[in-house]
C-alpha cells in the first residue's frame, strides 16, 4: 500500500465533477465514482462527434446528475464548480485533424476553457482539487523513447499546442494560487464507451470498428509504427489515485501502457480475437504523414513510484472486453 | 562571415510588416528597416500602457505606413499580410502581472492573435517569412543556468503559458504548411523607445526611470538575483538575421545578455551612470514573491553558431544611451 493507503473509500460522500463526463473516459470515471459513493454531477454539452453519448451511462442515470452544458460557458460553469470537491476536467476536442481543420475551436474548448474553469475554481472553490487530462501528443515527435516527463514538450499540431497550454494553466494556478491541480498526460486509451463513429480520434476505436464489423483495417506504409494502449479501468484508477493525493498536487504524470505494439501486430490481434476482419497496408494519405510523429509510448516510471499506478490490463484481455461491449451495443455508437 | 552573407543587404525594397510596430522593439526594428531601404509598414492599436508610442517613430513618418488596427481582428489581418514579404510579430501583452490579472486578455494577444495570424499568412500569403517575439519567461524557474533551448518551459505565469502557445502555433505551421516561421526568446531588454509610464512591464524601464529622475531604486530582497540584459539594437540586429535567413525556419533561438548581473550591481551602475539617484532594500511583497522565478539568464551560442549573433554593446554604454535619450525626451514616455 502506497502513502495513498485506501484511496477507493475516500470517495465515498465526495461531490465530484467531471467536465466531458457523458464522453468515453469520464463516463468510466462517473460509474467508477458512483459505485465508490460518491456525488457525481457530469457537465457535457453533446458536440455531435466529440464522444459525448447518453448511452455510456445507462443504468446510472439515477445514480447521478447531468448538466447538459458547454465548458466554453463561463457562467455556467462558475455555478457548477461551487460546492464540488473534486473537478476530473476531460472535456476536451480531441481530434488532431479536426484541430488543424479548425484551431480556433480546438483553442477555445482546450485552452481557452480551462483558463476560465481554474479562475471560476479560484474565486468561486479556491479548497477543490482539480485532475486534467493532458495527452501525450503534447511531446510530439519523440527524440527518445520511451517518453517521460523530462521529454520536450514540441507538439506537432494544433491540438498538443492547446493541451499543452490548457496543463500549464492548470500548473500556473498550483504554483501562483495554491489551487491544487494535477494533469495526467495519457497515451492511447481504449476500451468500452469509446467514441466508434468516425476515425478522427485516434486509430484504435476505430481499428475495434472495423474488426467488430468484419472490415480491412488498413495500416499507413508498413504498420510497423510502435504505440502502446492503456485500458480504460487503468486510466480511471489512474484519476482516482490523482485525484485522492496531496502528493499529485501541482504535478504532471504520464500514463502508459504495458507494452508498446506495432499497429500491425495490433490489427493481427484484433482480427484474431474479433475472429473476423483482415489487415490491409495503404500507403501514406499526404495530409497525416505530415503531422505523423513516428514511433510514440510513455514511461509511467514517475506515477509508478509516486502513487503505485500501474497498468494491470493485458492487452488482449482489455480488447476483447472492447469487442465484446460493441458487439452487443454498437446500435448505440454507430 | 556566416552562411547570411550580407543579409542586411536583403532588406532594401523588402516588404515588412511589423505588429507592435509602435511599441520599444517594433519601433528600434522599424526604423532600423527604414535605413535599409525597407518598405515598412506598422500594425499597432495604441492600447494604453502597453508600449505603443507614436514619439517612437519620430522622423520617420513619412518613410514608413502606420495602421492602426488590433492583432486580434482576423480580417484586418488578413488584409495587411496580403503582398507583405516578411512578418514581424511584435505585438504583445508584456506584463506579467497584468496577465494575472487579466489572463483571458493576455490568452487573447498572445496566444489567439499569433493563431490567427498565422491563418491568415496560410491563406493569404503563404510565401512570407514570420519571425516571433518569445520570451525567456517561457521556461520559468530555472532548473539550470544559463537557460538553454534544451530547457523544458515550466512557466510560472499566464503570459509564459500564452507566449509558450503563440510560439508553437509557428513550429506547427512551419512543420505542417512549410510556413517559414522562427521565434526568438529574448531576454530583458533594454533601450531607447522603452515604455516607462508604470513598472508593469519588467525592472530594467523602471530602475532608469528612476535613476533619470533622481529617486531611489527599490531592490527586493537582497537585490542579489541575476539577470542578463540585451540592448535593442542587438535584439533588432537578431530579428534582421533570423528574416533574412532559411537556416533559421522552424527554429527557436534564445537571445541573451554579455553577462549576467545582480540587481544590485545594475541599480549601482545607473546611479553611477545617471550621476543621481540612490538605492534601495525592501521586502519582498508577496504577489511578485509568489511568480519570482529567482537567478535567470540564458546562453545565445545556438542563434551564435547558427546565424552569428551576438550581443555586442557593452551594458553602460547601452545604459548611457538609454539615460541620455530619456533626459532628452522624458516628456514623451511619461
Amino acid at each position: 500500500m502506497t502513502e495513498l493507503g485506501d484511496y477507493l473509500a475516500t470517495y465515498a460522500g465526495k461531490r465530484v465533477l467531471i467536465t466531458g463526463g457523458l464522453g468515453f473516459i469520464g463516463s468510466n470515471l462517473a460509474r467508477r465514482l458512483v459505485d465508490l459513493g460518491a456525488r457525481v454531477t457530469l457537465v457535457d454539452s453533446l458536440i455531435p462527434d466529440y464522444g459525448g453519448n447518453l448511452f455510456n451511462i445507462v443504468g446510472y442515470e439515477e445514480r447521478l446528475r447531468v448538466n447538459i452544458a458547454d465548458v466554453r460557458d463561463p457562467y455556467s460553469m462558475r455555478a457548477l464548480v461551487r460546492g464540488q470537491d473534486l473537478l476530473f476536467s476531460l472535456a476536451g476536442q480531441v481530434s488532431h485533424l479536426d484541430s488543424m481543420q479548425d484551431p480556433f475551436t480546438d483553442l477555445e474548448i482546450n485552452a481557452r476553457s480551462s483558463l476560465s474553469i481554474l479562475e471560476a475554481c479560484r474565486h468561486e472553490n479556491p479548497d477543490i482539487k482539480v485532475v486534467y487530462a493532458g495527452t501525450r501528443q503534447q511531446y510530439g515527435k519523440p527524440r527518445y523513447l520511451p517518453l517521460d516527463e523530462e521529454h520536450l514538450q514540441l507538439p506537432t499540431d494544433v491540438n498538443g499546442v492547446n493541451k499543452l497550454a490548457g496543463e500549464w494553466y492548470h500548473m500556473v494556478y498550483y504554483n501562483a494560487y495554491g489551487l491544487r491541480t494535477a494533469s495526467l498526460r495519457l497515451t492511447n486509451t481504449y476500451g468500452p464507451r469509446q467514441l466508434l463513429k468516425h476515425n478522427r480520434q485516434g486509430f484504435i476505436g476505430w481499428f475495434v470498428r472495423l474488426a467488430v464489423e468484419g472490415r480491412e483495417i488498413q495500416l499507413y506504409g508498413d504498420g510497423q509504427q510502435k504505440r502502446d494502449l492503456c485500458f480504460v479501468d487503468d486510466v480511471v484508477d489512474a484519476f482516482l489515485r490523482v485525484g485522492a493525493s496531496d502528493t499529485a498536487n501541482g504535478e504532471v504524470y504520464n500514463l502508459g501502457g504495458q507494452a508498446p505494439i506495432t499497429l500491425l501486430e495490433l490489427a493481427h490481434l484484433l482480427v484474431e480475437i474479433a475472429g473476423q476482419g483482415r489487415v490491409g497496408l495503404i500507403p501514406w494519405p499526404e495530409e497525416r504523414k505530415r503531422i505523423d510523429i513516428g514511433d510514440v509510448y510513455s514511461s509511467y516510471a514517475r506515477i509508478q513510484a509516486a502513487l503505485g499506478w500501474q497498468p494491470l490490463t493485458p492487452l488482449d484481455v482489455g480488447l476483447a472486453q472492447m469487442i465484446d461491449y460493441y458487439r452487443q451495443y454498437h446500435q448505440h455508437y454507430w
